[in-house]
């Protein structure tokens, strides 16, 4: 059993593995636009690209989701979000999902992604 | 090591199975119900009865749950949504839980549940 | 493969753990503050505390967090909420973190920590 982490900082880290026999479970930090000043379709690409950032350091990828929790400031960019999404996730490996409205840490993002995912 | 997807989308699977070792997780997708004109009751129990359904075709069943997240589109729901998930729930087999309102995808969903179990 | 439950009531469980393997993932249910007449400060203390003795009872601590997602009544104590987290949080254990606002289930509770850790 071990526990690796990654971009260690005093409040969380970007992500943690967590590593029991011949696999392993990936938590990611809730994942937000580096800039914040684009739309919903320009927020989810940018969070999608941090999370295939993330995952291939732990060596996993985006066939390997197992969960993603999805938190929208504003349900009117479900359907922008959604395409975005689509467009980026590998045919036949899509993650069990669940999406609800909540207001985020900083009022300029529209959308977190929640990810696990297997090592 | 392996994952296991059930009722595989373009956006999402239902259910995911996660198998390391001698053991698994199960990750279900947000479940929420079919026919949302009913009740906050009836709105859970169409809910509970589609994670029996799902677990089910993972090999696990109600009393493996691990976590359960709750998204109430309104806290005042909270007492009837409690009243038919204790009714269901196994004696002795209760999962770490925890319940805080949300916005769901959809305005006539009432409830939606987020279930961790074991294989 | 085993599942053990910690306070197991007809609702739910304070603490699950499941055991795959040389490991073993600890889930927590939603902590909120016994006394709710205190501020963001004094209720994140107690919360964290309370995370502290369950974990001890499973046989972990704060340093094998996995991840924590925090739901906060009101945005505006996130400052409040962080600086009494730091302090508890050890130098190099940060777990992946999201935080969001929601309504939690009592309108006096000011924020709920949900914890997923490593046994």
């Amino acid at each position: 059993m071990s526990i690796e982490r990654f971009d260690v900082g005093p409040r969380l880290s970007e992500m943690t593995v967590h590593r029991i026999g011949d696999g392993g479970t990936v938590y990611l930090a809730g994942q937000v636009a580096a800039d914040a000043s684009q739309d919903i379709r320009g927020q989810t690409a940018q969070v999608l690209g941090a999370i295939d950032a993330l995952l291939a350091r732990a060596g996993s990828d985006k066939s390997r989701l197992l969960r993603v929790q999805i938190f929208l400031a504003d349900l009117a960019d479900f359907p922008g979000m959604n395409e975005v999404w689509e467009a980026w996730l590998p045919a036949g490996a899509a993650p069990a999902r669940a999406t609800v409205q909540a207001a985020l840490a900083r009022p300029e993002w529209k959308v977190e992604l929640l990810v696990t995912a297997a090592l």
